[in-house]
């Protein structure tokens, strides 16, 4: 029996394991931030240029920093995520764009010192539903920041939480 | 000292009474749901007719059902949310749409028994920030009705859960 149970324990530390795994870091050495999709909702957008879709998720400390106004700047632990689909028409109400094929996630985390080197954020992107890492290098967080230059004096984010009752 | 305690503790119950409370049920006796604000997320939705931009929450039980597919029918127990912002452009990105003032939450609570006469659906609105219930007499459940009758076939329920990576 001993031997059966040390078994089991070996193959679940197995499994979690290779599911922890399963994702890869950012090429820039940042980790997976699992659970996204369990977190919170700080806004959403339209791009009507690249015709998408956007949920932007908070972790824990994104919810309380918004609903407190501290946003500017964002407090260190901040993750910020954005979900993006391909847009498409309602099957039943032809006038709503509703999510299509998902596209990526991508995420800004805060730390003013961990990542002084990048305008105090960590940036990473995983692709697809497989969530494979963007980027060939870590020099791929430069085009992160050029695209969010028109919002550095916003902390470099382009999101303003949306209005919701106070709970 | 005991006195004052025992002050200080009427004082706090008679606070979260009153909290409870200030944001009344819908006309037809359905409760508002407290917390919506922390559910997670189902799908969005962008209306370029009446140019507002949407999130749908949904509880535990509707975020269960919505990832094992199983929304036609919805099981009894779900509340599907839909919260309305109009739409404005992001100040620093003009091509992305994004919320701005907060219209109202509307919700769906799914009980096939106890809401056998509407449908199996409760049917509920509150309106603004200061969650106004909506509708004059329990007749308002007929309107719902009448606008959802093209997702009849859908359990009543226009949204489609997003597609997201799985957990």
């Amino acid at each position: 029996m001993k031997k059966i149970s040390a078994v089991l324990v070996l193959f679940s530390l197995f499994q979690l394991a290779s599911f922890a795994e399963k994702i890869k870091p950012a090429v820039n050495g940042i980790e997976f931030p699992h659970g996204y999709q369990n977190w919170r909702v700080i806004s959403v957008s339209h791009r009507v240029d690249n015709k998408t879709l956007r949920v932007i998720y908070g972790n824990d400390a994104a919810i309380k920093a918004a609903r407190a106004g501290k946003t500017n700047p964002w407090p260190d632990g901040v993750i910020i995520g954005k979900v993006v689909w391909k847009q498409t028409k309602a099957k039943h109400w032809q006038a709503a764009i509703v999510p299509n094929k998902f596209v990526h996630a991508e995420f800004m985390f805060k730390n003013s010192k961990k990542y002084a080197a990048t305008v105090g954020w960590g940036w990473a992107r995983w692709k697809g539903l497989d969530q494979k890492p963007f980027g060939k290098d870590a020099s791929f967080s430069k085009k992160c920041i050029a695209c969010h230059t028109p919002v550095k004096k916003n902390d470099w984010v382009f999101t303003t939480p949306a209005s919701l009752p106070k709970l």
